[in-house]
C-alpha cells in the first residue's frame, strides 16, 4: 500500500478485511438462526451499506432518525432506530414511514399513543431493557411497565409489539473473552426470563463484543452489532477480535520528530478524543505497520496526548523511517464520524454521511 | 429564546455574547499595542470570520492548510498556519501563496530549503518554541537550532524570519486566575529572553487563558487566541471567563427521564468526548438555564457519561420541566467541529466548515 502525501490526515479503509468482517458476522448469524440487522452507525456510508445488501442483508439498525433518513434514501426499507423515541422526532418519522418499516424504541404508553395518533402506517414497538447498565431503557424487572406497554400495543392498531432490546455497554470494560462472557451471562439470563414470560417476543442484542465471541446465543433472536464492520484498538483489547481483523486506520503525516517523541498531524478532529487505559497507560490510538497485508503494532510507541490537530506519540521511534504513520483508532465509530469519506487501501474513495 | 423541537441536537450560538467576546479581545489587543491575529480553528465559519473583519481584523491564524484554504476562499490574505510545516503540505501551499501572505511554522533548515525551492513568493518564518510543554516546537534553550534557522532565512531570499510562537497548553490545567498567572510567568520569561537575544523578532502567543486574563503582555507583540470567541465550560473552570461569557451551547432533546437520571439526545458525535474533572467528578458538559438572557448552571446535575448518541445526566432533576436541555460544552473547539452550522438564539442559520 502506498499513500499519496496529501498534506492532511486520511481515513484508510481495508476493503478486504471489512468484507471479511461482514461475511463472518453474516455466517455466524445464519449458523445460529439469528436475524441479522447490522448497526450502520459505525460506517455511515451508502456504499458500505451496499456491500451488506449484496451479501443478503435486508434490514438495518441506526442510532438516529437523521441516520434512518440517510439510509432510507438508498432504498433501505426495514430500519430499527436504536435510540429512545421522543416526540420531536415525529415529523421526520412521518416522512420515513412512507417507505420504511419502522422499528422504534418505546418507553411509555404515552409514546405509543403519540405515535399511533401521528403516524399512518403500522410500526413495530421494541422495549429497550436496562439490564443494570443504567443508560436508557426500562429496568429489566419492572414488569408492570413492560406489561403496560405490551397491552397498549393491543389497544392501538398501528402499534405492533415486537420484543426486547438489550445493549449492555459493560462488555466494553472487558479485557478478555472470558471477561466478555462473565459480563454477558447475566444479560442472557435477563433475556431468557423475558422470553419465558413473553414467548412470542423477539430478543434483540447488539454489542460487538458479545456478538463476536458468543458461540451459543441462547434466547437471542436478532443481533444488531455495528462496530465489527471495522473493529478498532478498543475491541482488540476487549478481546472481540485480533489486530489483523481491524479494517480502519487513520493515515497521519509526521510533522516533527524528536529523540523519543513524534508529532503527528492527526489530532482529536481526526481520531476523536476517545481513549483507553492499558496497564495504567492512557492511549488515544495505536501506531501500526501495514506491510505485505499483515498488521503489526509498533511496540513501545504510545499516543499519549491529542490536541485539535496534534497527536503526540512517545516511546521507541528508532524503527520509523517513513513520513507518516498508520494509526489504529481507539473507537472506530467516533473516528469514522469525523470524516466525509474513506480512502481504500487500493485507492478508491468511498463517501459517507456527515452530520448536518 | 424558544427552540423548535427538531428531533435532533443543535448547536446554539449567542451572537450578542460572541460579538461581545470578539470586541473585548480586540480592545484588549489595541490597548496593549498588540497585533491581533485571532485563531479561527474554533468557529471555522466564514460568516463569523466576517464579524471579525467588520471589527477591523485583517490577519488570522488557522490550524491546518485545509483551513487556510477555506478562509482564503473568502478573501483572507494574511494567514498564520499554526501547525508545524511538513513537506506533504507543499502543493496546497503553492495554491495558497498566490493570494495569501503565509506565516509558517518552520522547525529546520531543510524545511526552509524545501519551501524556498517550491514556493514562488516570500513567506514568513515563525519558529515555534517549546517552553517545556513537550508538544511541538524547538526547545526554548536550543539556541543553536534557533540560530541555524534564522541564518538560513538570510540565505534564502523568499524566507523572512518573523519571530517566535509559544502555545503552552499547561495553562489549561489551571483552576483560577492565579493558577493561570503562575503557569504563564515562566513562559513570559522565555519570550523575554528571546526578545533580548533577537530584538527585531516578534513574540507571538496564543492560548485563551493567558490572553483573557493578562493585564501586562510584557514581550508579547502578537496574540492569536481562538477559543475566546465562544469560551466553554473548561474555560469557566480554568478561570478565563465567567459562565455568562459563554456563547455556544448544544441544545439536547430529553429522550427519557428517570428518578435521578436523564437521557439526552446529545452524545459524543454532538458534544465530543472531551471531559474535565471537577472535584474528582468527570463531566462531559454542564447543563445550563438560559432565561431572560442570563446564564445559570443547573446545580447538582452532571453529565457523567456519553456514548455515540446518548448523554447521561445524573443528579437533581426536580427543576427540569422542559423537553430539552442546553449544554455548555467542555471544549467548544471540538464541539463546534462536529457540526456544519450554528443556529443563533434569534433563529439564524450560520454555516461553517466541515472536515472533508
Amino acid at each position: 500500500m502506498k499513500f499519496i502525501e496529501t498534506g492532511r490526515p486520511q481515513l484508510i479503509l481495508d476493503e478486504v478485511r471489512c468484507k471479511r468482517n461482514i461475511n463472518r458476522m453474516i455466517s455466524k448469524a445464519s449458523q445460529n438462526n439469528l436475524i441479522f440487522r447490522p448497526h450502520f452507525k459505525t460506517h455511515q456510508s451508502l456504499e458500505i451499506g451496499k456491500w451488506f445488501k449484496e451479501a443478503g442483508v435486508e434490514a438495518i439498525t441506526v442510532s438516529s432518525v437523521d441516520m434512518a433518513s440517510y439510509f432510507a434514501s438508498d432504498g433501505w426499507n426495514d430500519i430499527t432506530i436504536a435510540f429512545p423515541f421522543y416526540s420531536g422526532q415525529i415529523s421526520a418519522l412521518k416522512k420515513l414511514e412512507q417507505t420504511v418499516k419502522l422499528r422504534l424504541f418505546v418507553n411509555s404508553i404515552d409514546q405509543i399513543s403519540i405515535l399511533s395518533e401521528s403516524l399512518h402506517n403500522p410500526f413495530h414497538v421494541i422495549i429497550e431493557i436496562d439490564p443494570g447498565y443504567e443508560r436508557s431503557g426500562i429496568t429489566y424487572n419492572n414488569l408492570d411497565k413492560i406489561n403496560e406497554i405490551i397491552f397498549a400495543c393491543d389497544t392501538y392498531s398501528l402499534a405492533n409489539f415486537e420484543g426486547f432490546y438489550i445493549h449492555d455497554g459493560r462488555t466494553y470494560q472487558s479485557r478478555s473473552k472470558k471477561d466478555i462472557l462473565s459480563h454477558i451471562k447475566p444479560v442472557l439470563k435477563v433475556l431468557k426470563n423475558l422470553k419465558d414470560l413473553y414467548p412470542s417476543s423477539h430478543c434483540i442484542m447488539g454489542d460487538t463484543p458479545s456478538c463476536s465471541i458468543l458461540e451459543n446465543f441462547d434466547s437471542i433472536d436478532v443481533i444488531t452489532p455495528g462496530n465489527f464492520v471495522f473493529y478498532d484498538w478498543m475491541q482488540v483489547n476487549i478481546g472481540s477480535c485480533n489486530l489483523d481483523d481491524v479494517a480502519l486506520f487513520c493515515h497521519t503525516p509526521i510533522a516533527q520528530t524528536f529523540e523519543n517523541r513524534i508529532i503527528l498531524h492527526g489530532g482529536a478532529v481526526y481520531l476523536s478524543k476517545d481513549s483507553i487505559s492499558i496497564n495504567g497507560q492512557i492511549t488515544f490510538g495505536q501506531a501500526i505497520k501495514y506491510d505485505n497485508n499483515e498488521i503489526v503494532k509498533f511496540d513501545d510507541l504510545f499516543i499519549n496526548s491529542l490536541s485539535q490537530e496534534h497527536a503526540i506519540a512517545v516511546g521507541n521511534i528508532s524503527e520509523i523511517e517513513q513520513m507518516s504513520l498508520l494509526i489504529c483508532p481507539i473507537h472506530s465509530c467516533l473516528t469514522a464520524n469525523l470524516h466525509s469519506y474513506y480512502l481504500t487501501t487500493t485507492g478508491k474513495l468511498i463517501e459517507k454521511r456527515i452530520l448536518s
